[in-house]
C-alpha cells in the first residue's frame, strides 16, 4: 500500500494526463489528510501543495513587487506537502503559482482560476471593501455567449452577453446596455474571466447601487472568430493598416448594437447605451465615440491611448454626452497620454470625470473602475 | 501548406506575446522564433516547448498505452526548444502535457484547453471520421448559463443551455430538449469543455444530422450551486443518505424541466424530452426514468451504473419510450452492469439499443455516444 501511494502521489505530481473521471478508483485517497490551499485568515494566508520528489519549491504572487524574481521558499512539512504562509496582502484578486525546481506548476487545490489567452492562473481574492463585488452574489445574471454575423469581418463572430438578476422574469421590460471592450491579447472572455464582470454588475444590482442592464462583451481581435479558436485566413489582413483600423468599431457600431437591440430586450437609444474599454479597448471607446458621436451617452476610455481633436470633442458635446469617465493609472505606461486626453477636454469644455487610481496597467485597476463607473449609468 | 504554417506561427506568436496584458515590455520576444506546438502533419504530431533550465523534458498523452508511466523523452535544440514528433494517434481528442524535471506543465502554445475540475489540459484533435464533428461548426448555437431556484436543494444553481443556430431568429419555433448529465467528479460545464456538446451539435444540425434541439446541462453534485465555486455548508450533507439519495433527480425533473420550459421555447411534452447522462449521470438517468416513467421519451444512460425492477421495466413500456439507448465501453469497469441491464430489458421485452464500443470509462466513449444517439433523438 505505501508503495501505490507514493507511486500514486507521483503521478499526481507528474501527469495529468488521465481525467479524473477516467480513474476508477479512489480508495487509496481516503487515509491522506485534505490539503487546503490557500488558507485565508484573518491576517495570513497559507498556501500548500504536495510534491513528494521535489527539492526546491518556491511561491510567486502578482502582490510581490517583483513576482517574476522575487519568489519566497516554501518548506517540505509532512507527507512532502510544501508549505508556506505570508501576511495577508491587501484587499485585491492576486494571481500566483508554485515553482517546483524551477518550473511554474498551478495550485491543484484552487478551484478559482483565471485565463489570460493560454495561462491559466490560480487566483487569490482576499477580502475587503476593495473587493466586496468581486466574490459571488445571492442573485445571479445570466452569461450568454450569442454569435453575430459581421459582413464588415466576413464571419460569424461570439459575443459575451450578460443579461441582470430578472431578466428572464421581467419579459416586458427593456434594459440599458453597456458595451465593454477589452484590451490586446484579451478576447470576449477577459472582462468575465479576469475582470469579474459577472460578479461585480451582480453585487452592484443586487445592493441597488447599479441599474440593471445588459453587458456585453464582444472580440475585439477583429480577425478571431472566437476566444480559443485559430482562424488562419488564407490572406492575413494587416488591421493596422489606416483602411482596415476602424473595421471593428464599425461592425461594433453598425453590427453589434443593431444585434443586441433585435435579440434581447434593449433600449434602442443613446440614453441607454454605454461603451467602455481597457487599453486597446479604450482606444476602439474613443474610435467609437468620435465615428459615432450620437450612439453613446455614457463613453469611458480606461487605460486608454487615444486623443481626439477639437472638433470632435465639439461633436460629442453637441450630441450631449452624459457621462465621460476617463480612467488610468498614475504608474501606467499611458499616463502621460490620459493626462492629455484630460487636459483636451477640459480646453474644449466637455464635462468628464477624470479618475486617476494608484498603479499600472492591470487588472485590479480595471475591476476598480467598472466597479466605480457602473454605478454611474443610467442614472 | 508552409504560408499557413506561418501564418498560423505568427498568430501564435501574437497570441502567447499579448496574453500578458498586465505585463508592459514584450521587446525581449522580438527576435525569437515562434514557437509552434502541436504541429500537426499528415502522419505526424511534433511537440515544443521552450525551456530553458531544463535537464529532462517528457511528453506524456492520453493516445499513449500507460501515460503515466510511458512518457517520451523530448530533445533540446536551438534556443533551448525541446522538441519531439511522433506518429499521428488515430483520429480523437487526446490530452497532454510536458513533464519538465518531473514536473507536470501544460503546452503554453496551445488554445485548445479543456478543464476537469481543477485540472486544465491541453487537447491535441486529431482530424479524421471520428473526430469531424469535434472541430467548429460554420454555424453555431449560443450556450448560456442561466441560474435556476431549487427549493428542494436550498439554493439559486447554474445550468449550461444550448440553443441551437436559429433560435435567436425564429421566435416562433419551439424545440424539443436533451437533458444531458455529466459523471462524478464533472460539473454544469463538464459536457461543453470535455464533452465538445456544442460542436457536436452544431455540426450535426449544420449537416441535418440531428433535429435542431435544446441541450440543459445542470450540476448533478447536489450541494454545489456551480461549477469552480465552492459551497460549504453549515451542516454538510450526506447525499448518498436514502432519503437525500433523490434530490437531485427530483430538483432535475420538477425544477430543471419546468424552468427550461418556461424560460426556453421548448415542446413541454415527452415526444420531445430525452435524458442522458454518463457514469454518474447514467444513475440519475435511470433514476429520473424510474421515478418519472412518463416525463421522457428518449432514454439514455451511457456507461452507467444502475439497475430496474420487472415493474418499473414495464411502467416505461407502458408509458411508450420511443428509444432506449444503453451504451458501455467494452473494457469500463462497469460493464459487467451494462451487459445485465441490457438482458433485463430484453427479458421484459423493452424495445432498446444496446451499444458497445471499445474502450472503458472515457471521454472518447461518451463524444462518441453523442454523437450517435443525437441522431435519433425526436424523430
Amino acid at each position: 500500500m505505501k508503495k501505490v501511494l507514493s507511486i500514486f502521489a507521483f503521478l499526481m505530481l507528474t501527469v495529468s494526463a488521465l481525467n479524473a473521471q477516467e480513474l476508477t478508483n479512489f480508495a487509496f485517497w481516503g487515509n491522506q489528510k485534505p490539503i487546503i490551499s490557500p488558507e485565508i485568515t484573518q491576517d495570513s494566508v497559507t498556501f500548500r501543495l504536495k510534491a513528494d520528489y521535489a527539492t526546491v519549491v518556491k511561491l510567486s504572487g502578482s502582490w510581490m513587487e517583483n513576482p517574476w524574481f522575487g519568489t519566497i521558499d516554501m518548506k517540505r512539512g509532512e507527507n512532502c506537502v510544501w508549505e508556506v504562509t505570508i501576511p495577508l496582502p491587501s484587499p485585491e484578486i492576486y494571481t500566483y503559482n508554485f515553482v517546483v525546481d524551477g518550473v511554474s506548476v498551478n495550485d491543484p487545490q484552487n478551484v478559482l482560476v483565471q485565463r489570460d489567452g493560454t495561462r491559466y492562473l490560480p487566483m487569490l481574492l482576499v477580502p475587503g471593501e476593495r473587493t466586496e463585488n468581486y466574490g459571488e452574489a445571492n442573485l445571479h445574471g445570466t452569461v450568454s455567449h450569442p454569435w453575430y454575423h459581421s459582413n464588415i469581418l466576413g464571419m460569424d463572430r461570439r459575443l459575451t452577453v450578460y443579461t441582470p438578476y430578472g431578466y428572464e422574469n421581467n419579459p416586458k421590460k427593456k434594459y440599458p446596455v453597456l458595451y465593454l471592450l477589452h484590451g490586446a491579447g484579451g478576447d470576449e472572455e477577459a472582462w468575465i474571466s479576469m475582470g469579474r464582470t459577472a460578479q461585480i454588475l451582480d453585487n452592484l444590482i443586487e445592493k441597488g447601487l447599479a441599474e440593471p442592464m445588459i453587458v456585453v462583451m464582444p472580440n475585439g481581435n477583429p480577425g478571431q472568430a472566437a476566444a480559443r479558436t485559430l482562424n488562419i485566413p488564407e490572406k492575413p489582413i494587416d488591421w493596422r493598416a489606416p483602411e482596415n483600423r476602424d473595421l471593428y468599431v464599425k461592425s461594433l457600431c453598425t453590427e453589434i448594437v443593431p444585434f443586441i437591440e433585435k435579440n434581447f430586450r434593449a433600449i434602442p437609444k443613446p440614453a441607454s447605451r454605454a461603451i467602455a474599454g481597457l487599453s486597446m479597448g479604450g482606444g476602439h471607446t474613443i474610435s467609437a465615440s468620435i465615428l459615432y458621436p450620437e450612439m453613446f451617452d455614457y463613453i469611458c476610455p480606461l487605460s486608454a491611448a487615444g486623443s481626439a481633436t477639437p472638433e470632435q470633442i465639439a461633436a460629442l458635446k453637441k450630441a450631449g454626452v452624459k457621462l465621460y469617465f476617463l480612467a488610468c493609472g498614475n504608474t501606467d505606461f499611458l499616463f502621460q497620454g490620459a493626462e492629455e486626453m484630460h487636459a483636451k477636454l477640459t480646453e474644449q469644455g466637455l464635462d468628464h470625470e477624470y479618475f486617476v487610481s494608484d498603479g499600472g496597467h492591470v487588472w485590479s485597476n480595471w475591476r476598480l473602475y467598472l466597479n466605480t463607473f457602473a454605478q454611474k449609468l443610467f442614472k
